[in-house]
């Protein structure tokens, strides 16, 4: 089994309230980008829209997704002001969230 | 804006009944990941179990992740006869599934 040395990716789905508009999820997806810059257990990140065929994406529309070093790391964002700040802004446009972390496993021996 | 040339990872979260064994799970986990080897734009697999700390994972158990060159890539994945009869067994064994594809964009501008 490899397990990529203490990684952790922190998955976020969401779907956006019909009212949010697109420039404003642009700001948004900005401001959630811009964390990497202000929360060192925060290494990377990416995001994308849903363009599935199999009509199971149960109606989130946007996907981020972060990496840390360690679990412990999650906490220290999760509890970091720059994310708690930015964490009620986000929510605050969302009909629906799914947050799901792992410790990513390429195989299994 | 730098968005991966074509590349689409493809989400799975999954819930395993309760009836469903931990040996059963790795047995079904070992049949995915060899997927790759059999179905060509299938390009990588990884996969991992739920660590969060924010009760947000709405019961999913396991997150399932791989990556192909395209969209057109997912599509011949989705149809190809190894797939087919994977996922009937794989999705006889799962309470719930949300499936998500995104081409991931890692910075806007």
């Amino acid at each position: 089994m490899e397990e990529a040395k203490g990684v952790v990716k922190h998955v976020v789905l969401g779907k956006f309230k019909e009212e949010t508009t697109s420039d404003r999820i642009d700001e948004l997806i900005k401001a959630y980008a811009n964390l990497v810059t202000l929360i060192e257990p925060m290494k990377s990140f990416h995001w994308g829209k849903d363009v599935s065929i199999e009509n199971l994406h149960q109606g989130f529309t946007h996907i981020f997704e972060s990496t840390f070093e360690s679990t412990e790391g999650v906490a220290e964002y999760v509890a970091h002001p720059a994310h708690v700040e930015f964490a009620n802004l986000f929510l605050s446009h969302l009909d629906k969230v799914l947050i799901f972390d792992y410790k990513p496993t390429t195989l299994r021996c």
